[in-house]
C-alpha cells in the first residue's frame, strides 16, 4: 500500500486476483480505502473457467477480449492496480493441447494493458499470495506456513520496519542502474553452460530498477519482490544460444530445461526438455514475438536467490537470477510510449532465466572496452 | 443449461456468482460452452469488499457505477446470464450503519439491468449454491448436506428426469396464468392476521410464470425454482395495512416481522421486529420505491412451501407464498420497455411474503364480481 501500487487519495484501485486469493483481495481493498481510494474493483480470475474455454471453446473465442474488460483496463489510466500472483494450481492446463493453451490470450486486452502500463499513467504493483497447491510445487508438500516465510523474507516483511527497508533497497538498485547507464554500454554478453550469448542495447537504453514513476512523479515499485535492474536492448541484435537456468511457469505448465538460440535479434530455435510447443506457440503469437523486449541483471544478494527456492513463478523467480524477456519491450523510467527503431512491439512478454553463478556477465562499451559485471553471482561494478 | 437460462449455441454467457460458488460458476462455464456458447464470462462478486466499501469507502462511491460494469450488463442483450444465490455469510454486514448499507447500492447499474431484463433480450436465471453459512442460517447448523437435498427437491433434481419435471411444471403455472387473465380482475385483496390489504390492476395487467420469452421468441425460465404467478399492479392504488409473512434477507441483514402500510398507492409507513431502517432506506432511495411494481401468487403446492423451511433467500422463500415487491415493475410477458401510466419506474426493487393458510386472497373483478383465489393455502380456480 506505501511502497508497492503506493495509493493515492481520491484514486479508485483496480485488484486483479485469483479466486483462491480472496483473502489478499480483501485485506488490499480495506488497506486501499483506508488509504483514501474513492472505488475498489476486485476482479477474481478463475483458471478453471479459463481451461473450460480452451478445451471446449470455439476457436475463434480463444483471443477474444470482451469489451468489457477491457473498458476495465482503460480505467487504470489515472488509478492504481494490484495484480496478486501465485498459483495454487500450477499444473491445471498441462493435459491440454499446449496450441490452444498458447493460443488462449486476450490479445487485445494485453496490447491496452502493457501500452498503458507504458504510459506511466497507473502506478501499479504484483504481490503474492501462498497456498497449498503452490506450496506443493515448492516444497514437494503442501507446507503453506513455509511458504509464507520464504514470500516474508523476499518482500522484506522480516524487517523491523518493511517500509524504511524497502525504501533502503530500492536506493541501491537505483545506484547500480546509474553505475551501469554512465558506462556507455554497446552490449551484453553470456557465457557459461549451454549459454553463449550477445544482447545489442540502444543508445537510449537506460537500466532502471522497478522504482517507477507516474508521468506525474509519483512513485510506485511495480513489483515486490524485486532484485532486478532492466533496460529494453535492441531488438534487432541478438547473437548465439541461451540455456534457461531455472524452470518456467507458462500457460499453466512448467518449461524445463529450456534452449533458445537467436540469429540477427530473432529467435529461430526453441529447444527444452518439456514444454518446448508452449514456448514455440507463444513466440509466433505475432511478427516480433521472437525479438528481445527486456534484459535484466540480478546479483547474488538476492533475497530470492538467497532463499535458495525455485517458487516456479516468475515474478520471484526473474529476481533469482540474470532474466531476458522476448516480446513487448518494458519501458525502463520514461522513455515514452511510442514505438521506435530497435524498442520492440508485441503482443506478448515472456520473461525467462538465463543467470546464475556459472554464468559470467560482461558489459562492452560503445569504445570497445569489456567491462566484467557479474562473476560467481557478484555483482563487479562498485556500489 | 436446458431450462433455466437455455443458452443458445453462439451465445456469450455472462455469469454473475459469489467468490464463494466457484464449484457452481466452472460447473456452468463448462456446460455453456458444451452447449455451443461462443464465449463464457464469470465475474465473481465478494461482499466482504463491499463492507470494506461500506464501512471505509466515501460516500460519493456507496452509488457509484462503474463504467466497466456497466459495459457488461450491456452485453446481456442478445446474450445469455446467469446469477447464483446463497448467501454464504447472511449477517456480514448487520453491524455497519443501516444507512449506508441502504445506500450502498449501483444505481445506474441496477437500472440498465433491470431496463435490458425488460426488455426481454437476454434470456438468464437464477439458480442457488448451498453453503455452511447458508445451512447454519437455515437449519441453525451448518448441515451443507441436507440444504443440497432442499434446494435439489425445490429444483426438481430428485425428479428421473428433471428436463421433462420442469417443462410439465411450467405448464400448469402458464395455464394458471391464463385463468387469471380471463377473469379480467381489478384489484386483489388480502385478508389475514394483520393484513387487510387492497392491490389495484391495470387494464393491461398480465399474470404469467417466470417462463419467459425473449423478444424472438427463446424460451428461458429466470428463477429456479420457481412457483409464481405474477404481475404488474396499478401502482397508483394500493390501500391498507400488510404483514410479512416470512423473514426477508436484504442487505446482507435478516428484516423480521415487516409491516408496512399503503396509502393512495405509497408506503407511508414501515415498522418491524428488525431491521425496519433497511427497508426505509430503500423505499426512500427515489421518487417511486415507496410504490409496487409486482404481486405474485404462490399456492400450497409449491415445493419451496412444501420443504417446510425458511431459507432467509428471497428467491426461495417468495417461491413459498404469496408476494408483493415495491419498487421497479417487473413485465410479465411481452408488455413493452417504456414506463406507462400505472406502471411503476424505480431503481429499485424489493419482494416480500405475505401469503400463507391464514391469508384469504380474493380477485374483484372489474364487473364488481369477488373471485376467490385462496383459501388455506389452496388454489380455488379450476386447473
Amino acid at each position: 500500500m506505501r511502497v508497492g501500487s503506493n495509493v493515492r487519495a481520491g484514486q479508485n484501485v483496480l485488484i486483479s486476483s485469483h479466486v483462491a486469493h480472496a483473502p489478499l483481495a480483501r485485506a488490499l481493498a480495506r488497506q486501499s480505502y483506508a488509504a483514501g481510494a474513492r472505488y475498489v474493483d476486485v476482479q477474481y480470475g478463475d483458471p478453471h473457467v479459463r481451461r473450460a474455454m480452451i478445451e471446449l471453446g470455439p476457436d475463434e473465442t480463444l483471443d477474444y477480449s470482451p469489451p468489457w474488460q477491457i473498458e476495465r483496463v482503460e480505467a487504470m489510466a489515472g488509478n492504481a492496480m494490484i495484480a496478486t500472483t501465485g498459483d495454487p494450481e500450477p499444473r491445471l492446463l498441462a493435459d491440454l493441447d499446449p496450441e490452444r493453451v498458447g493460443q488462449a490470450k486476450p490479445i487485445e486486452l494485453r496490447k491496452r494493458h502493457l501500452e498503458i502500463v507504458s504510459a506511466s499513467t497507473c502506478n501499479w504493483t504484483g504481490v503474492a499470495f501462498p497456498s497449498e497447491g503452490w506450496a506443493n510445487q515448492v516444497f514437494g508438500k503442501p507446507d503453506v506456513e513455509r511458504l509464507w516465510e520464504a514470500i516474508g523474507f523476499c518482500t522484506r516483511l522480516d524487517e523491523d520496519d518493511p517500509v524504511a527497508a524497502w525504501r533502503e533497497h530500492m536506493d541501491r538498485l537505483e545506484r547500480r542502474g546509474a553505475a551501469l547507464n554512465a558506462l556507455g554500454l554497446d552490449r551484453l554478453t553470456y557465457r557459461g553452460p549451454g549459454t553463449d550469448l550477445e544482447i545489442g542495447l540502444l543508445e537510449r537504453s537506460h537500466f532502471g530498477s522497478a522504482l517507477f514513476r507516474t508521468v506525474d512523479g509519483h512513485p510506485y515499485v511495480a513489483n515486490m519482490p524485486t532484485e532486478e535492474v532492466f533496460t529494453t536492448p535492441d531488438a534487432r541484435r541478438a547473437e548465439g544460444v541461451v540455456t534457461s537456468t531455472k524452470p518456467l511457469a507458462v500457460g499453466g505448465d512448467v518449461v524445463e530445461g529450456l534452449q533458445v538460440t537467436f540469429e540477427g535479434g530473432r529467435i529461430v530455435d526453441v529447444q527444452a526438455k518439456h514444454g518446448a510447443e508452449l514456448i514455440r506457440a507463444d513466440v509466433g503469437v505475432d511478427e516480433n514475438a521472437a525479438r528481445l523486449g527486456e534484459v535484466a541483471l540480478v546479483d547474488g544478494t538476492s533475497r530470492v536467490g538467497q532463499s535458495g527456492l525455485v517458487y516456479f513463478n516468475t515474478l520471484f523467480d526473474e529476481n533469482a537470477t540474470c532474466h531476458i524477456a522476448y516480446g513487448a519491450a518494458v519501458f525502463a523510467g520514461h522513455e515514452g510510449t511510442e514505438p521506435h527503431e530497435g524498442i520492440n512491439v508485441s503482443k506478448t512478454h515472456t520473461d525467462f532465466m538465463i543467470g546464475g553463478p556459472a554464468v559470467d556477465v560482461d558489459g562492452v562499451t560503445r569504445e570497445g572496452r569489456v567491462v566484467p559485471l557479474l562473476r560467481d553471482d557478484v555483482w563487479q561494478l562498485p556500489e
